[in-house]
Order: C-alpha cells, then sequence, then structure tokens
C-alpha cells in the first residue's frame, strides 16, 4: 500500500473528520489539511526549512510547470524532487491537466491525450495518461493524480459527460501505469454541476479501487454555492475510509465548508498569492496592508500571531516592504498567511476532536466579519 | 566620542591595518569590515537575522530613499530605523548627495544644498545639509555623512575645486548640527582626479575634525587605475587613527586594493545586486549560475562554502530557481554572495594580523583568474 489513511474522529454534527495520512517514506500529515503550492519546486517567496517549521507535512507541485522547465528529466537525474528542492515532507503532483485546461487555445484534447503549446516558448508537447504517469513519476511524487479532462463553467451537459468519460478511459490507463511506479494514485471526479455526471465520473473511479480522490472541475468560475451544491452530491460517492481532496481550494470559509462537508485534503495559491500582494488574513478578518491606515500604524499584523512578521515588525514597516515591492516583504507576508492557514487546520481538526466544529464554524464567520477593508 | 575607533594590526608591507570600531550603541565591528547595502531598510531579500548570522554588524541606508518613503518622520515615530527594521547591529546612512547627484536633470546645486525631484513622483524637494542631517538623525543612524556635492567623470577642474569648497562649506554646517543631534559624523573627501583638490579637500574636512572621512566621488565611471591613483594620494592626509571609508566599492578585487592602501570600510551593492541576477563569487573566480552548462550540475555553488545555499542545494536547482525569477533563489544567491564578501573580509584581516596581506593579494588573484564564466 502507497499510503495508509486512519480515521481518527467523526463529528457529531458535521460530516467533518480528522486522521492521519501516512506516506510510503513514513511522513505523517494529520487532516484535514492544508497543502501549499510549491508549483515550480519552491512555495514561492520561503524556504523549505520554513514551511516545516510552520507545521506543514505536504506541499503540492506541478507537474507541468517542471516537466517544461527545468525538465522532469533534470530533476530525476538530479536525485528526484524531495532532493532538488531539499524538501523532506510530502510531495502532491498535479498531473497536468488543469494547467493545461487553463491554456485556452493552445490546447488539442483528444480520447488519446492533451497536445498543447508551452505558455513559456510555444513549443508543442504531448501530454497522454502515461506521459503525465511518467512525469510525475519521475518526479519522485508521494501522491500522483490521474490525468483529467477539465472542462469550463459553466459548459452543455453533453461536452461534460464526455470529459467523464473521457477522464475515467484516462484514469484505467494511469492505474495501469501506476503499477510499475512509486506514487501513490488519486483519481479525480469530474462532471461539472450535473448531480448523475459526478455520481457516474465517481462510481466509474472508485471501481478502479485508487488511493484516493479528488473533487475536481470547481473553482473555475462558479458561485460559491454551486461549489458547495457538488460537494454534496459528490462526496457521498467517494468511500469514507479513503481520503477525499478538494482541488485549488479555497479561502477560509471555503475550506470550512468543505471539510463540514467531509473533505480532508486541500491546496490553493490564495495564501502565498495574496501574500504577496499585501493581503493579509488575521484572526479578525483579512486586511491589505497597502492602505494608508496603516502607515504609522506600530502594532503587529496580528497580535494573535506569533509568526516571524508579528514578533518582529510593525503593520507601517510591512507596508512600507510591500509599498516597495521588497522580496523580504513577500516572505513576512507568505509566513504569516501560511502560519494562518496552518493554526486554522489546527484548529479544525480540534474541532472535530472535540465535536464542536459547528459551533467553531459559527464562531469563525462572526469574527471574520468583524472587520474587512 | 560618538565611536570610538582602535587599531590593533597594521600589516609589514603596505598599509593595510585592522582594528575595531565600537558604536556608541555598543555594537562592534571589525575593519576592514563590508556594509551590505540596505536602502529602503531592508538588505534586499534577506532578513535581518540573517544579515547578523553571516557576521555582518553594520548596514548601508540610504536617507534619501528612506526620506521619501516612508518618510523619516515615520521611521522616527515608529521608534527609529533600527526598531523599525529590527536590525541590532549599526547603521550608516548615506547623506543623499550621491542618490541626488544620480538625479541627472532633476536637481539643482547651490550654496545652500540641493533642490531635486523625487524619482518616485516627480514632487520637488530641497536638501541642505542642515536638511540632511535633520533625515539622519530622525532616522537613528548611528554614523551619518556629510551632505556632498558630488562630480561626473571625467570633469573640468574648476567646476570640481567648486564642488570642493561647497563640501567643506556644507559639512561645517553639518558639523554644526552634530553638536545637538546622535550620530556620529564622518566627511566626504571631494576632489575628482585632481591630487592637489584631493589634498585641499581632504585638509579642509580634517580640520573640521570629524569622526571620521570616506573618500567620495568614486565609482562614477573612472577607471580602476584611475581609482588607485586616487586612493594613494588622498588617504595620507587622512589621519592614521581615523576610520577611512570607501564608499560604493566595490568588487572583491578592489575591496583588496582598497585594503592594501589603508581603507577600512566599504559598501557596495555589487555582491546583492548580482545574486539576483545569478552572478556568484566563489572561491575559484565568479560565476553566472544562468550558463547552461549548470542545467545539470549536482554540485553545490562553492564547495568551500557552508552558507545555506552550498550546505542544501545544487547548482542545478539554483540555476532553475533564477531562471523561473523565484524569489527563494534570490534569497538564497544573496545569502551566498554576502557570506563570499564576510569571509573575504574575515581573510584579509587574519592576513594582516599575520602581516602577510601581500601573500594574500597575490593568491587571491591567481585563484580568480582560475575560472571566470
Amino acid at each position: 500500500m502507497a499510503i495508509d489513511f486512519r480515521i481518527q474522529h467523526t463529528d457529531i454534527s458535521t460530516s467533518g473528520r480528522c486522521g492521519v495520512l501516512t506516506l510510503s517514506r513514513g511522513v505523517q500529515i494529520s487532516t484535514p489539511c492544508f497543502m501549499p503550492v510549491g508549483t515550480r519546486g519552491v512555495v514561492k517567496s520561503v524556504s523549505p526549512q520554513e514551511v516545516w517549521g510552520l507545521g506543514y507535512r505536504m506541499v503540492l507541485c506541478n507537474a507541468y510547470h517542471l516537466y517544461l522547465r527545468p525538465g522532469h528529466d533534470v530533476v530525476s537525474r538530479l536525485g528526484k524532487l524531495h532532493h532538488f528542492m531539499n524538501w523532506h515532507g510530502g510531495i502532491l503532483t498535479d498531473s497536468g491537466g488543469f494547467q493545461v485546461f487553463s491554456l485556452v487555445g493552445l490546447r488539442k484534447v483528444t480520447s488519446e491525450g492533451v497536445e498543447f503549446r508551452s505558455h513559456i516558448d510555444g513549443s508543442t508537447h504531448f501530454f497522454s495518461p502515461e506521459k503525465s504517469m511518467e512525469v510525475q513519476a519521475a518526479l519522485g511524487s508521494d501522491i500522483a493524480m490521474c490525468l483529467d479532462d477539465v472542462v469550463a463553467y459553466p459548459v452543455e451537459k453533453h461536452v461534460a459527460a464526455q470529459a467523464v468519460d473521457r477522464t475515467y478511459e484516462w484514469a484505467k490507463r494511469c492505474a495501469a501505469v501506476q503499477k510499475t511506479v512509486d506514487p501513490a494514485l488519486f483519481g479525480i471526479v469530474q462532471g461539472s454541476t450535473f448531480p448523475d455526471l459526478r455520481q457516474e465520473s465517481a462510481e466509474g473511479l472508485v471501481s478502479l479501487d485508487l488511493d484516493g480522490y479528488a473533487i475536481g472541475g470547481l473553482s473555475v468560475g462558479e458561485p460559491s454555492d454551486v461549489m458547495l451544491e457538488v460537494l454534496e452530491t459528490t462526496v457521498p460517492f467517494i468511500p469514507q475510509r479513503l481520503p477525499r481532496y478538494l482541488m485549488g481550494v479555497g479561502t477560509p470559509v471555503d475550506i470550512l465548508d468543505g471539510v463540514v462537508r467531509g473533505v480532508d485534503m486541500f491546496d490553493c495559491v490564495l495564501p502565498t498569492r495574496n501574500a504577496r500582494n499585501g493581503k493579509l488574513f488575521t484572526s479578525f478578518g483579512s486586511i491589505n496592508i497597502r492602505n494608508a491606515r496603516y502607515r504609522d500604524d506600530p502594532e503587529p499584523v496580528d497580535s494573535k500571531c506569533s509568526c516571524e512578521l508579528c514578533s518582529n515588525y510593525s503593520r507601517s514597516y510591512l507596508r512600507h516592504l510591500i509599498q516597495e515591492k521588497e522580496i523580504y516583504g513577500h516572505r513576512l507576508s507568505t509566513i504569516h498567511n501560511l502560519a494562518f492557514y496552518q493554526r486554522l487546520m489546527a484548529d479544525l481538526r480540534e474541532a472535530i476532536r472535540e465535536g464542536k466544529l459547528s459551533t467553531y464554524y459559527g464562531q469563525f464567520l462572526a469574527r471574520m466579519e468583524d472587520s474587512n477593508d
């Protein structure tokens, strides 16, 4: 077994559960977990020691980006991704399906796979399910994702149905490759906003007996309530005993909404990208440090936070760094936002253990509404 | 006395000397020293803890930049610069003279001071010697520099002579202000490439009994041998017992050339700026990590270096980060170059203590010529 997943507690009044995901390399990840995004083999602006020190044990890297540069062959020769980027935690790799989906006008999808043009130099490439698995295995991923066919929102049903079929066929081919390579393999449920398609997609993929299942095709522009409906119609078709992963999500509230519906894993660029733009998550809501009101503010960003930023610097100084586009400002605010997300996940796990997830949810929303810039 | 400077050893066959500069706040700096540049109140891409950990005890900040943003008044209200930027070492502030000099076409110099337009928003400002001292004192500088009149290279003698006079008059006015504020005060010797003007400038400033003297108006485009001639004609007119500071210099070889001529202090953006462009100093010469030859290179940048970069990462990984403009790549290469410069200064001090500076100089040049990309 490439991974082991144990559920330790389930909440009383919601579908929330907490547990431990153990990778074949021995790394243990408490769930529900958030995975910082390290697209190109680094979580932007922070060191792997800092990511680890904040309590994270798994990051997401992108097969598509690393395939293009520096090349999965280079990474493989350099001792694979963990060694290359000096990260001793777990690595989940995105298959490239979503990135290729984002290359509007630069891709051609057939039943064989996806032909796409590089966003860097326009060169033509082809990702088949087999190729995607080869790349993810060469990178040394702990958890590989099946290549999936992602469709836009909104989409006509027949297009969504074709993508469900294709995603299933491709997952079957990924599963065949997985027998000969190291990574665990997660399927990705598609089906857009159509409950029957979501069910069909989930049931098909579950029949392949993969190591975990992601809910894909979300965070592509659909309203928040649509995302939650899809989640509610999809999660019941994923076996209780397996990890469930909501890809590319999201805001703190999105994560709460996912956790109460039984999701175990999340990833998103939001905390790191927002940080670089000066948008910080705090215990009293989010703030934009570029706001002129912080020019003379001697207080820490969040007096309840003990991260490197909040322990050592004023809002005034961070505002100055961000205004001047100083690299160290990007680092400090990234550390802060990642500390916030890690604390959120720890609080959620604690609330589940104590059977108080509903109460926590209500309190959190009230706190967040206190102050927003 | 705002600072104390003790010379502990002088070299046998050169003018090199090593000593200790003690600031009023108790910070001790071994000389010859290099000061990393923290223009806007941060050494680009690294934390003050990292700068300190590398052994640096003094950085240079720019009065001009901090005056414009966030404003010296803001910094002052926030507890002055040391507290603002969380730096417990010394801070030397540039007066703004050189920055204003760089604003070609945007400045007007009179005997009263310099009127200039902000490089940020075009707003008009006026720096008199008194204003420059007020700004530097408000920032909480440990060593302030006199506002000086910098001229381009090459320049006609009568223009250089006028700048010498003006620099002297301004220094007198700075010295008058200094009696009422905290920072120590260094004069800046001008005179372009004219030995008699350099002598006149030095003698005039020395008569003001300042705490130390800088050789200014260099690194403005003159050839290297011209810089060394100026150094040789200027240094003898600065009292032995006082610190001598060569502003804006330079490459490792420039620093060696300065140290053998009796210079004690240096600052330059070179190690930090080059780092961000992938140009790294090593024990076998400088390399450009963007070179394709490093694509698959599993070796550390410099096997003789034990910095965060060289202890943990391959050339291949750093090349990848720099190619992708990843912020963490800027940090790692900055740490590396600052570690190199600090080791260079420590080696120079050691060579002076052992009376072997000439030998070290020769060996260093030979090593540097071994390999250059």
